[in-house]
């Protein structure tokens, strides 16, 4: 199979959503990168995390094995450090083989409302 | 007409819903792939569905006829095997004449609420 | 200003969401084209709306002036014919001049409730 | 690093919802532009706001740090005129250096209900 993708993907609009009202985990709010691996190799990802007043944080690391796909939260991203809830952020992943890259937020501060959004990333 | 579109195309961030509160079938919570062939060809369309943890399954099969849309809900792809809820998934499309596919998601697990999202697949 | 856009674009999942139940017109369910023309020559938009199940009907014509945005709900296109509430379709839009198009659907057949999606249409 | 992204950015699709019911600003209805600036350099970035019955009004201008990310709401715009609340309009945003630029809309119309919608921009 050809690859399919890219090796690098941007998502310039992150923020997670504060407070979560709705039951944990299903309804708590999230920012998630979802990303295809179809290649024959494991993906050792890197993800920098940019913000509006302070210099850009990262690699977070994560892994997308062979022919894998992986849901990440980004709530559960901590090391290097956490990313604070309701800061704007944005993101630059970036990986050794070419990957596809979909953002998707889920929104639940309201309560009994579920709103959501997502877009493709844009590779670079 | 020159064709439009592309042979390959990948969503990344599948997650049926569940559980669905709303009544059938309108209000159901689905994911979606919406194609359209403009080509002067039917097209025979596979599926492979890529998971976090077990190999892609596949090909899923359906037809989109020359000059016609189709949207077909993930939920209803049986052939090799149900797509589960409630578990993180992507999926590869490949198709023998240029399409072009969106996703989309109806979240209707909160009773009385819709949620909607979705975006173009991207382009292999 | 060189030219923006592609004078080919395509959006797969169109759907009118049916019943509509909030108040007229901001309430209503609609599809919508977002179409930005940021050339110096008016564009004479012409629209194929494509079906599951019957040959595509079209083209529905519209006006884009030089340097100009429109919004176009798609209930709003009734010559040759109009789309039809809940039936799904899909569309090709062209164009004379390079163009962007954006899709975006309010979705509120529950009451009290607006769903919101869309995403970039595919340049062609 | 390589630059990443382009130096033109087109969201067709802009309209400021009205009105707004819930809490500010939080729940304020909004539109916002997102902007990525993985350079070396601050971007000064200029957009100008294309409307249906209108010349288009420009540029707007704010600075988007290098390796840095901005969020604007165009409901902070306010030179040269601000953009009116239920008004649709469209944007181009220029920058000298590469960025990458991701819409959203905040729907808060409703009494309770949070939509939201977003995309990429489409790249020039």
């Amino acid at each position: 199979m050809p690859d399919i993708g890219a090796r690098t993907w941007v998502v310039p609009g992150g923020h997670l959503p504060f407070p979560s009202r709705d039951p944990e985990p299903e309804f708590t709010g999230f920012d998630q990168l979802c990303v295809l691996n179809a290649t024959d190799q494991d993906a050792a990802i890197g993800l920098d995390i940019y913000y509006e007043d302070a210099d850009p944080v990262g690699p977070y690391r994560f892994l997308v094995g062979s022919r894998r796909i992986r849901h990440v939260r980004v709530n559960d991203l901590v090391d290097p450090e956490a990313v604070r809830l309701d800061r704007p952020y944005g993101c630059v992943l970036r990986s050794p083989v070419p990957v596809v890259v979909q953002f998707l937020r889920q929104d639940t501060r309201l309560p009994g409302v579920v709103a959501l959004t997502g877009t493709m990333a844009h590779p670079g």
